[in-house]
């Protein structure tokens, strides 16, 4: 790179000006990285216990998997790769001045970021059918890219932890995916209130009242956000009467039933999981239904979940879900794949990690950091305490020889800097005497022993 | 999505037509995702022990971060991103039609896929020099992604797995490197020859011989594409004589040293980083000096190594490296932090699973599939099942309950496929009995025993 000797201003200061990463993309220091992977790894253990399988698929997927799934404001949000080589070519002899961007695109770019993990998976399903036994219980755990605009707790790049169950329409699968959330939550000490709904319930609102299911869904959705009064407005547009408006609340919030077939299949449904979840498997998580709920998702047709952060029991400002789901019936559909049912959930890690920063939940010991440090007193001293480093890294303890014989003082901070919690020391004099000098940096207790005890004092 | 049911034969036939994925990506299953994460965690564990912290950094990077660092061809093959909204607002008074590709991209492009873990990590170090305790020992486990023409076990989205030292210019850290390698094919059971050269060898032969390093370098480099012959004939172009050639290829293959300071200190590392790794350390890998070695990476400075299978040791067709690295100087000197010293290495985690898959080198218990299944025979039973398959899940064992009352047989060939080591049957009989009735898969093995008793029975 010669750059910077190029005696170009632009470029020049290009190089001076501190490097940066692009706007609500993060790098992660290993203090965050173990904490991440203590997300992490819960919810993967989690999936294994209850048999789930993972899977990866491509950072890439074409373009046409892609588009139309997430609707018109989705597919803008979608990242696209510019096609490699001369990707101009071909497209030359087109009046290229008048398109729009969006026109454009499709000449240049055939790929794209994934968006979530669903449709890839979907893709997958369809591609991949003949080497699959159904029910096919599969998690996945990977990034997403989404050209949000950012803002605090929203990312360009975010990761996603979904388990979905697919081919097969038991209720048993999501009162599965209900223990599988209320163990998580367990495990990492944030408490829930898991709700549930069922796009049979909206839909049996829907037709009672003469409204398109979507539409109805969308105006109660936004309650929390709007509040009745606003609700109230928005149905009016739908040509509600006051009556009708106190009618429908009353169902939504205070319980009234509806005699109409399929809300009272999806009421049966909510209230069949609640049941096994809480009389049979007591869990202690809080569980509702929460008539309201739609989650926009269009395709979701059965059991509608999320989870928030249980602020009866948490001081949090967290209002907004941290792990949700459903139940699609038509998702493989689109490619090619009908009838096929599916339900699942996914965990939003990187919001999980906010809400367990804000409430303090990361377990003291989770540092990942070197355990055992050897101070370097030069070139000798090195020969004769490389292999006893060996042996430690070989009972798993995580050693380090620091590599330069730098002033003692240095090579302490660095190990203050670093939090390792024992230091060992071995100068002329402890070589000498066949011994090691081991120190305690928590209670700064020092002892002198021999190599073949060293094991056992480090706890 | 309601593409499928618009009238309009090219919407339906995209449909239609298998979903597929962008060439040169793939799709990992659940029996690869094992065998894959064996490979990593087998890597991650040896980093951890030697005292690596781990770090991510985002899969894009502003497009001038990458842009100039990988030669020309380098640039080519960096995937771009097309800037997200109306991109070609602002191009729009410019002659787009003129442009060639290269040129447009810069107008409708800002960010770009990372092209390997070592650029993206630099700059990570200048951004985040005020934070970190040097010797800064890191390492990072991702994918990156290449415009390379996709071809067998070349892909255009592949992990790589770094370990780094930043801040430190001893050669135990080389040391250690070494080390690292030679534990990590112990343990995934892949014999290697770690290949030992240093640029100072070169830049010597290069001053000895009065041409440039670089030059030399790639020619010397070829040797084993193209033979002595081909290099000889590369060689006659810099105007060696055939007196040179000799005395080149006896300095390179033969050992005949050349009274040179560059070439001495090169050497002299060299020789010193292979005697403590042998002599000290016993490291049971091969290790061995070779001069020719330069591996094309120009920010190389002192150590390069490089790892291949051994081939004596084992039957493997694999000629190419699974892992490599060396020490740069002047890494973060592009980024504006000059005169910090690194070394670092790189596992190519794809290659390295098809050589283990090529060597059957994954261990037979690795499956990572459900231990327990427990077959449904309906509703009853469910209800007499789930906490103790709660229960085995508390244990970490883990377990399904089918969750269709589908047919016996479907059932148990869902468990075959899944090779779920025990299935558990409770019917009327059994819950009547108080028992449950253990099948072992693998011996066929049938008996009856108490919920109680049901963990001591599943190994």
């Amino acid at each position: 790179m010669n750059g910077i000797f190029v005696p170009d201003n632009k470029t020049v200061i290009s190089y001076i000006l501190k490097p940066s990463i692009p706007k609500g993309t993060r790098d992660f220091s290993p203090q965050e990285m173990v904490k991440r992977n203590y997300i992490f790894d819960t919810i993967r253990q989690v999936f294994r216990n209850y048999g789930y399988l993972p899977i990866e698929t491509p950072s890439m997927e074409n373009l046409d998997t892609l588009m139309g799934k997430y609707g018109e404001e989705g597919d803008k949000l979608i990242f696209k790769i510019l096609n490699s080589g001369d990707f101009l070519d071909g497209v030359k002899d087109k009046d290229i001045k008048a398109m729009s961007s969006k026109e454009l695109t499709k000449h240049i770019s055939e790929k794209a970021l994934r968006y979530d993990l669903t449709v890839p998976f979907a893709r997958y399903v369809v591609q991949h059918q003949n080497d699959i036994t159904f029910p096919f219980k599969r998690y996945q755990i990977q990034p997403v890219w989404r050209a949000d605009r950012p803002q605090k707790g929203r990312y360009r790049e975010f990761y996603q932890c979904d388990a979905d169950v697919i081919g097969s329409d038991s209720l048993l699968n999501e009162v599965e995916l209900i223990q599988i959330i209320d163990e998580v939550f367990n495990k990492l000490g944030v408490p829930v209130i898991i709700k549930l709904n069922n796009r049979k319930v909206l839909q049996g609102i829907a037709n009672v009242f003469d409204v398109p299911v979507a539409e109805i869904a969308t105006v109660i959705d936004k309650y929390e956000k709007i509040g009745g009064e606003g609700v109230a407005k928005e149905l009016k547009e739908y040509d509600f009467s006051d009556a009708e408006i106190n009618q429908l609340f009353r169902v939504l919030f205070e319980g009234e039933a509806i005699s109409q077939a399929v809300f009272e299949e999806g009421n049966n449904e909510v209230n069949k999981i609640m049941t096994t979840c809480q009389k049979q498997l007591k869990i202690t998580s809080k569980i509702e239904p929460d008539l309201s709920l739609a989650r926009g998702l269009n395709y979701y047709t059965g059991s509608i979940i999320e989870v928030k952060v249980d602020r009866n029991k948490c001081k949090s400002e967290f209002t907004s879900s941290i792990c949700g789901g459903g139940r699609y019936d038509d998702l493989t559909g689109i490619f090619g794949l009908p009838n096929i049912s599916g339900v699942g959930i996914s965990f939003g890690a990187d919001r999980i990690y906010d809400v367990m920063e804000e409430l303090n939940k990361f377990p003291e010991g989770v540092t990942g950091t070197t355990k055992v440090m050897f101070v370097n007193f030069g070139e000798k001293e090195a020969q004769y305490c490389l292999p006893i480093v060996a042996d430690l890294r070989k009972e798993n303890i995580s050693t380090e020889f620091y590599p330069d014989a730098a002033k003692f003082k240095k090579q302490m901070s660095y190990a203050n800097d670093k939090k390792i919690a024992y230091v060992v020391f071995v100068g002329a004099d402890e070589m000498q005497k066949g011994v090691l000098k081991l120190k305690n940096m928590a209670s700064g207790e020092e002892r002198e022993i021999s190599s073949g005890e060293l094991i056992k004092h480090i706890v």
